[in-house]
């Protein structure tokens, strides 16, 4: 802190956390439109703590947040602070380096919540300390962490982040025994789960699923959405078929299939078919080489919308990063369970996961949890 | 209201409403020991609106309520007002009709929230306004049947309410495919299953459950708590043998059987069986039966413990009240579903319930549903 007198000093750290607290909010508005970028928002104080600019890294390829604050902000940033939810970038990528955009606008202090784990745009925070710029991080990283937590674990594991959302009766089931399911739960869930794609680069599910439902896959009802890439996993090219809603112009859609599948109707038709070794050790296609391809295509996050025998999969792959249910108060004692068979035997396998959010929505209940390693208290 | 004054008059309401806030809470000290009686709490507030007395009913054959107010009262009782969760009883029963105590007392004012639907005891409210006292129903009305629920309910039904509890994962299994489920819930989730026992007047298993787990079903770790009745229906008589836990003295134990079963073992070992019908349509004990002789016997709410077979069968049977889950953040993929067939085979005919509570339990989660029809709160 530059401030000697303490009351002035606690002044500016209550200022600056109100401002990191906006700049996560500005942030989020950037989910599902950024990747392989992060979420990024910026908020720039003059030198008296008056919030001066305001920006959020709105698209990739678009200026980062710190430029769009300091546009808005002007000769007002001179002298000033520049609160920002992730370390500010070094490296010059499609838009130029952040930190050099700061010390040109004369930004005498920057607060970060996040240090950049990428080891090209990491860095940021020595060069603007080098250049005579006062540096903080660690503001308020864990509500920041939590805005951008599917791009951090993708820039840790080098793969898509993968979010499995399941929509089941109180007792666990997915459809009756008859196979019906519509609705099981209510239109704001359902409204919910378009949200949730909006916010992910790609969805994807299994070949029993194109083939039980046919499904869209696309947003819809989510103003200004960008769509997200749509993706099948169909291992001999037989489920999913031209005239198929998945392949409409909505969105952009990719089909995994195995490297010998015969794939020409779907290739005829125009479709974009990416070809991936079958999986060792079972059934179907082997999930961290579809993950890497589409890694390699820029997704960071994956909304895995089933079905029982995916999600399973990707479970006892170690592939799953956070679990959304949408439970509805309903029972129905028979029907297809929410998850198959994912090879845990006894209940010292069972995977254990933290419980984060819980949120009534409509009649429903949404809960959201995490893996963790931690053993139960 | 006899006040003239505005101001005066809106006062002495909300103080009869913070009394009857308070007289819910006292009424909930009650439950599990007043069966066959409801829980009733009583606050008395003097002319000035002082609060003079408090009581609630502690066990069934005990003083009423309004008694331990009135009596705390005493001479302060005179001109003032009672405030009391439930009608007060004009019956006398086995502590002389609380309208008569209330006269004796000279309180002028008698609030209560829920009218009394038993044709016995109801009335009260009817004698004490011919007797010239200002007598006003359906205050915090809501609040207070919801603390009386299950009372309300087995009065309505002349039946005891039926809540239904089962633990779970987020799949929806109780179980590990092996069958190994310890422990699939928490500490606090077990502990709060005690409670709910201590709450119950009876608490009841299948043979299913009796066999697997030789449960013990006694309440442990809630101090003053009543032991509920145990309850198990053993159709044959086979599954609860001499030695079994649930037959032990900390709490009373009844085992129903067919009319025409083999219980020889259990009666010479001085086990109490009581003898039911067949269910006309499927297999084991007609569950109306077996609920009627349980309301013979003052029970008014059982907790229904399982497991998915009797759970089913008392779904279909339009026989759930009640419904609390305890779902722990673990993904099995495998193993018994909580619930078993209730012969619902389409989406249409699932059994919908309105979520009423959820409360975090440690790493776990409680939700609490109600049928659509119940007219439970
Ligand atoms: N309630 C919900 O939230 C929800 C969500 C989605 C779906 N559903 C329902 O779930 C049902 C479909 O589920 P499902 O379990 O049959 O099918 P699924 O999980 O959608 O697809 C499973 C199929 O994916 C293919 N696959 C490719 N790679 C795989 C791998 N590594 N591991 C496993 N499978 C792989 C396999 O078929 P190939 O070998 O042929 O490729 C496999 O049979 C439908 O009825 C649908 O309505 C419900
Ligand atoms: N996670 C939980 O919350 C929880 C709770 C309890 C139990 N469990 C587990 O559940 C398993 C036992 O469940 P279960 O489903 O096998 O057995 P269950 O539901 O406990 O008992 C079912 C048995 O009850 C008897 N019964 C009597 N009248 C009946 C009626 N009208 N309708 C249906 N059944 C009637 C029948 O046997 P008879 O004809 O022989 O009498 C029937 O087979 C155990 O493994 C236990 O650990 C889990």
């Amino acid at each position: 802190m530059r401030q000697e007198d303490p009351v002035a000093t606690a002044a500016a750290a209550h200022r600056e956390r109100d401002a990191m607290r906006r700049a996560v909010e500005l942030a989020a508005r950037g989910l599902g439109h950024t990747s392989p970028n992060p979420v990024v928002g910026c908020v720039v104080l003059d030198r008296t703590g008056r919030v001066v600019g305001e920006g959020w890294h709105k698209r990739a390829g678009g200026p980062h947040a710190e430029i769009h604050a300091l546009a808005e902000a002007g000769d007002d940033a001179r002298g000033g602070t520049a609160v920002v939810t992730l370390e500010p970038c070094n490296h010059t990528g499609r838009t130029g380096p952040c930190a050099e955009a700061l010390l040109d606008a004369g930004i005498s202090r920057v607060v970060y919540a996040v240090a950049d784990p990428t080891p090209t745009a990491a860095g940021g925070a020595a060069t603007l300390a080098a250049a005579g710029v006062d540096v903080a991080g660690g503001l308020l990283v864990e509500e920041a962490a939590a805005g951008n937590a599917a791009w951090l674990t993708a820039a840790r594991l080098r793969r898509p982040h993968v979010h499995w959302k399941y929509a089941a009766t109180l007792d666990g089931r997915t459809a009756a025994a008859d196979g019906t399911s519509r609705w099981i739960t209510s239109a704001a869930s359902r409204a919910d789960v378009h949200r949730l794609r909006a916010e992910s680069d790609a969805v994807l599910v299994g070949s029993g699923t194109a083939r039980a439902d046919d499904p869209h896959l696309a947003v819809r009802g989510v103003p200004g959405a960008t769509q997200p890439l749509r993706v099948v996993l169909d291992t001999a090219a037989d489920a999913v078929t031209p005239g198929a809603r998945v392949l409409d112009d909505t969105a952009p859609t990719v089909v995994f299939t195995a490297e010998d599948a015969d794939a020409r109707e779907l290739e005829d038709a125009g479709v974009e078919v990416l070809r991936v070794p079958r999986a060792a050790d079972g059934p179907g296609l082997d999930l961290a080489a579809v993950l890497d391809a589409l890694y390699r295509r820029d997704v960071r996050s994956v909304l895995l919308e089933g079905g029982a025998t995916l999600a399973a999969a990707f479970l006892s792959a170690g592939l799953l990063d956070r679990v959304t249910g949408y439970l509805a108060p309903v029972l129905l004692g028979a029907g297809p369970a929410a998850l198959a068979d994912a090879g845990i035997g006894t209940i010292g396998d069972a995977r254990r996961l933290t419980l984060i959010e819980t949120v009534r929505l409509g009649p429903d209940l949404r809960i959201t949890a995490v893996p963790h390693t931690t053993e139960e208290p």
